[in-house]
């Protein structure tokens, strides 16, 4: 055990909330993408700032690695526990500490699932907006910086984030922000934190925007001749201030895995999932002005769902993307990956994609948060046939590259994790030595998810 | 002169751009608020990032202070030389790089001001929405985090900006973020930069986020019995989710002040000043559901600005509300300060602030964009008058205290500068220790803007 010393002074705070049983090390060296197991050493699980403050503090002593996790469904390998030492499993520390209606924000652990929220929400006449799709932790959210259908009217965890508490490499707790909805005081390191993928410090309260519940919703499915049609439709959109709640692309591969996977019945051509939110009047009139756009691209078999079954029916349907990809072929795992781009950019980064997989014959899905410029690229593939996850990684890599070229970024939500490390100095340049400046000031013994996010290389 | 040998490196650069006439000095030790005059030893004037670069590098190698400068409207001394050294202005660099439309973003370099941005996107039909009254410069308005009377529908430059080139403090010039919309790649050092005060990077270029032109627009104003009844409508409003465009909450005396500066003939109560972006039908709903809410708390005097010229005149006045704070006393100078709190709390901070002014006996104006929690207190002071100047420093400490107490923070908007250092540490805490580590090894000569934001003391 290379980390006996932290691991003995670790159970000795933690009693039986220091686990190295095989089975809870394996579930939390498992992850929704391609990533290999990468086994923790004993998997921790604190319930106060205090106790994750005393952990961190031994651990910095010891040098023994610190990787926390939530719900596991991050999708670039985070939560992987890399160079062994322990999981920190936040999931105990998942309670709503406040809700204030009044200023339209709430103060929460970071365990505490994005769905969860929801329902403690539900008689308050708000709700919180960031939808990734999976239940994930709002601790795991704000790490990754996740955003997902809806960031495009209500933006991404780096907006919906006001202030943070979080324990720092040492076991100092430093808090970050306010309640109130802005600030000009010092450096932001609420916003350095959030996106940090665990590098930096530990989330332990994270006080979120909340928005009014829309009085009306309306979701609507279109489809077009070709991704170009689609891509130009939404920009015309976004150009013209619809306030559009969600707009969807999905590529004639994505629709055939719904129909495969869900029996969706849908022609399989490019499409778009859309949602509106706002009064009656300004749904009934964005959903006009909207399929006025549309009709200019030649957009067709509109399908409307305004029950609110249809529409979870709709959205349970997109948000099962991932299982979907998988379905194209039996027994695939998804290598799940996405690129965000200008918008202006996005139907050539989309066609690139679907070219690119075309030529390395692999079965790729294209869904996107097209009102960002976001999408993801969804590979079914075999993880024990060598030849094809090369090929895999050439297409990732060429997806990559096709985002720089772009005047984009190698991921709009994912992450970087593991899988993205080697475009950190292709898109960052000279900008790279200053992160790697922080995370030396911030975490000199490297406890905090090591192997992560910045490369191994020249400081 | 104290730094010698970095002034005739610079003069060598620099040739008849670097400036140490005393008229140009004077100037660059102005400054709109109350501070004391602080001469730069010269002045330069850059016009391209590379001699940025290479000013930056022969002062880090020397050991002079660069203090940036644009429009010099900052409220907290931020442009002030504290320390000598450098005066870095910024105002030849004010080309506009690039504008795309369909990406709803635009490309400038730092000494631009909003106003001429504004002229440029006429005929795009996108504006630049962030409106702090003055004619700033982007670059000073990203290096303050600015924000103004519109923040409360499109954010702050927090969100406006999406990308940024710096000159760091060795000379190094880096790029961070891109044309996309989002990003979950590395640490975000964009937004660490943004509110960074010239202390850790110079802003060499400026990627913008833009908004649609609305359709309609409409203004009003009414007024209320008491603060609290305007708060409160204030509060209903932003809960019930109408996207106000603007909504500015003055108080009495702040009313006063334009009558007497402008000739407002306006009731001397508190008043909201409104506006409403959107289509034409969405406008007359926004203004009719908001009477609705302003009438339960019994709104009055209500006056339309439809026109342009109205509209225009309307916030005009707004906008020189220091100097209608001034109008109060003659010869008075304006001690601007500003706090935010949470929106719940907003009644309270503005009422204690009335009551620590008339208890201090001082002259005070209340204007605030009621939207965020966000208010300024303008105190018309006579610099020479010792007493009343201690006067007006304590009411500024009592203000910082109550946001605090409020759970808010010291400024919403104007920053730290010189003048609220000394709560950095009350508001802070301990995540100051980390504000340092990041200046430290950002900036270890401390060259960069010496004497603001972080206060003196222990690391």
């Amino acid at each position: 055990m290379p980390h006996e010393t932290a691991l003995s002074r670790l159970a000795a705070l933690l009693g039986d909330r220091l686990v190295n049983s095989q089975a809870d090390r394996r579930l939390h060296g498992q992850n929704e993408s391609h990533y290999p197991e990468a086994l923790p050493e004993a998997v921790a699980y604190p319930e106060s700032t205090q106790e994750v403050s005393e952990i961190l503090t031994i651990c910095h002593e010891t040098g023994c690695p610190v990787t926390a996790c939530g719900a596991g469904s991050s999708l670039e390998g985070q939560h992987l526990p890399l160079q062994g030492g322990i999981s920190l499993d936040m999931g105990r520390m998942n309670k709503v500490r406040a809700i204030s209606a009044e200023d339209l924000n709430c103060t929460v652990q970071p365990g505490l699932t994005r769905q969860t929220l929801n329902t403690a929400l539900r008689d308050t006449g708000l709700f919180f907006p960031v939808d990734p799709g999976a239940d994930a932790t709002l601790g795991g959210m704000a790490a990754t910086r996740a955003s997902g259908t809806t960031a495009v009217r209500y933006g991404t965890m780096r907006d919906a984030v006001l202030a943070l508490e979080a324990v720092m490499a040492d076991g100092t707790v430093i808090r970050t922000g306010s309640r109130a909805r802005k600030s000009s005081t010092g450096y932001d390191l609420t916003h350095l934190l959030v996106g940090s993928e665990g590098t930096l410090g530990i989330i332990t309260e994270l006080t979120l925007r909340l928005q009014g519940q829309p009085e009306a919703i309306s979701a609507a499915t279109c489809h077009f001749d070709s991704i170009e049609d689609a891509v130009n439709c939404v920009i015309l959109t976004i150009q013209s201030g619809l306030p559009m709640a969600r707009i969807e692309l999905l590529d004639h591969m994505m629709v055939r895995g719904f129909n495969l996977h869900a029996g969706a019945g849908l022609p399989e051509k490019p499409h778009l999932f859309l949602e509106f939110h706002g009064s009656a009047a300004s749904v009934a009139e964005q959903a006009e002005s909207f399929a006025g756009i549309a009709a200019e691209f030649g957009a067709d078999g509109w399908q409307s769902a305004t029950r609110p079954e249809d529409r979870t029916a709709l959205w349970r349907m997109r948000h099962n993307a991932h299982y979907a990809s998988a379905a194209l072929r039996k027994g695939g795992r998804v290598w799940a990956t996405d690129i965000c781009v200008p918008i202006s950019q996005l139907a050539e980064g989309v066609l690139q994609a679907q070219c690119d997989a075309e030529r390395l014959g692999l079965s790729c899905t294209i869904v996107g948060h097209v009102g960002d410029g976001n999408f993801h690229a969804g590979l079914s593939v075999d993880p024990d046939d060598p030849a094809e996850m090369a090929r895999a990684a050439e297409f990732s890599h060429a997806l990559g590259e096709t985002a720089l070229r772009l005047g984009g970024t190698v991921s709009g939500e994912h992450g970087i994790g593991i899988g993205k490390q080697g475009f950190m100095a292709a898109e960052h340049g000279p900008a790279l030595t200053y992160m790697r400046a922080i995370k030396q000031a911030f975490d000199p013994n490297g406890i905090l998810n090591p192997g992560k996010m910045l490369p191994d290389g020249p400081a």
